[in-house]
């Protein structure tokens, strides 16, 4: 993949987080740099449904700007560039408040998978407080130093919710990014209303989540569901 | 009824699930061929919503397919397949994971009808678990042994839930099949609701569901719902 | 209003509480003949959204059809025309199973207003069971005599919940009718959700359920909820 | 900003809060007039999604119009009114029934911040209740002296909830109400569904409330989001 592919593909993954409303507003998508590891594409400061890839702008994993061309960047950069850094294999990264999983996020619910399609968000989804080691902030992850303690969350994993603000996602591709946003964010959802009926949950063992979490990372599994999306999200034709 | 006639009522069906969110990119419809009781029609592997006539494949009552014109079917045909092997009487099935019913399976919930429109899913849904035979998996259906577990969980009836996966459901009819896994999400979402409320649920009687289930299958109450749904789905213009 | 403006007014009611999913394939809304107080106008068996003027029919407050044009009546008319032969001062009847005061409606709740504009649901709803004196059967109303004991679970009010079903709205004009259903299903909503949180609920004071329920059967509330749905609904245009 | 940019800015903001269902029929927003500080515009009595800048009518801070040219004015101008009159740093108000915070408006819950984008309502929003201090009313703010009461339950903030019938909001602008209105909306749909878990919430602490209080109420944060709105609404093109 070229440059020039990778910014077509974090356009379109733009506007299905949009329409999918795993994003409203604010957070953001980013991919790798598929020429230049030490690098990332991001978009300006702007809504997502809105980005196109006039927006697209160049960081170094530092998150400094290649070039802003006049441009306002993101603040919360460092929540993507410290992950690139800390982990080579991640080739992708979304950071989202998406309404439904926030009901976690602020009782510090440490999640597990209870779905098969959900097996992508790993065997547990830490929970991460800015005020553990920041104290009071505006929550904005815009330091470095606060990245690497995100980043340093998320460990080997995907995944990480941020405490009364949103979660993090990691993967190797931008179609797995998106794809494991969407089921973070279903299972976040279906554990809320089988809490809100009492009964008691059965989780995916271990091995389960082994299993169902390599199917899911499978090219036949992330393109249908992105075949879809990019119908939904007025990227493609329906034939 | 002719198989080209089955197959044109199967592409609407898939439009009508997608478009009820009764599957998201994941999950399939099909029917038995009308010529051939030892064979039944399915899309090749994509999401409901994007299926056409082209995408219909035709597959043996053991799920290996009579021809796949170059296509990747869905893994887990045998869903399907062993509940047509099981039921003669099944003319159609549908495998989802509809979102709303997702909570009742994740707490293996043996769900019961209490809307009179709900009687048509039986009057027990029981709730099969792949780990109860096969142990450790990635949860999909995709062998013959697995399929003839799920199809003995349905039994005589005509819905089962799949622990931390989602259901099935069997029917005489394509319309019968779509009308029943509509109600069966219903009754879950209005469960799930009156559960959180902690009051206590009053059922339909075994004989109220006997008696409003006859009346549901009858076709006044399918075609006024199917009537409606080709229009939603795009399929039919309102005269 | 003669009898064709009643007619217009009632399809424009049927695709507006299509469109406000205050019915689904199912639910019927009904105006009284304003030329003839012992007849009302009915749509034929379909879907709300569907209903074009052709559809409506006229039945005799026996439920007995004046003329049915080879088409198929609902039903359950009984639940229209018994309440229409008790109630002369009640104008419009609508029969739902609005998704979101189902929970009520399987758990015997009866309801209070907690919100000023749910004031016109009156002081109490009552929850009707047809299996009291019914005993077994398919739940629909299609019997004069069942329809005279929902009817008189309403009284002199304007709503009743029907147990594992539905409810029914009485009202003095279409447009107010709809209103109620409405806002029905909107206290419904919203008290599931309070009791969803285990605090103590504050209802509306009896005092305060008059004077908020004249408030909004004035035409000027009225007026301004049927102007915006005329436009949501596709009947009218935004000037 | 001259006042015929304050009234087109204010009839955005009444198709914005129509289009993101902050408001149903009923709920207005209005600006001060911005040179005159002595009177403020709002719509005449019309359901916001329909209001154009031939609706927009000018009122005094005693919520007497200037002139009604032949319209009907919403009966709780008073609300706006006496906002403006208390609090000159005031220069836009919102009221509206959200059906997402109404359950919290009816169990009385006083709401803190959970969510940094949220941390614009303040560190508590106080719940008014009209019988306090009036006793049996249709709980409408149609007076200057229950207007006064509300005012003062504001104070100093920019939120309250109002007790069996919604919220009121009022910001430096238009564009920071509309803001606080979405986040106070969503505060609460999170607070609720945490609440039905039985989890125990952890608010954002009284130094981050000031802190990302701060930041959103910054012409970057806001920009964005009515940005995206604008577009959703229909009022700009996506270039």
């Amino acid at each position: 993949m070229d440059p020039s592919a990778a910014i077509s593909e974090l356009v379109i993954a733009n506007r299905i987080v949009a329409h999918l409303k795993l994003v409203d507003s604010f957070g953001h998508v980013t991919v790798r740099n598929p020429e230049n590891p030490a690098s990332f594409f991001m978009a300006r400061s702007r809504a997502p449904s809105l980005v196109t890839s006039e927006d697209i702008l160049e960081f170094n994993l530092d998150s400094t700007p290649v070039d802003l061309r006049g441009m306002r960047p993101y603040a919360e950069r460092p929540i993507h560039g410290c992950i690139y850094r800390a982990r080579p294999d991640v080739m992708a990264v979304c950071h989202n408040h998406a309404h439904e999983l926030l009901p976690l996020a602020i009782t510090r619910t440490v999640m597990r998978p209870a779905l098969h399609t959900a097996a992508c968000i790993g065997h547990e989804v830490p929970v991460w407080d800015s005020r553990d080691h920041f104290g009071d902030t505006n929550l904005l992850v815009t330091t470095n130093e606060m990245g690497d303690s995100l980043a340093s969350a998320v460990g080997k994993g995907s995944t990480a919710l941020m405490r009364g603000h949103g979660s993090v996602i990691a993967g190797r591709s931008v179609q797995e990014v998106v794809f494991t946003t969407y089921y973070l964010r279903l299972n976040a959802e279906v554990l809320i209303k089988a809490m809100s009926t009492g009964k008691e949950i059965t989780y995916l063992s271990p091995g389960e989540v082994d299993r169902a979490g390599e199917l899911h990372a499978q090219p036949m599994a992330l393109g249908r569901a992105w075949e879809e999306w990019c119908v939904q999200a007025g990227i493609a034709k329906l034939s």
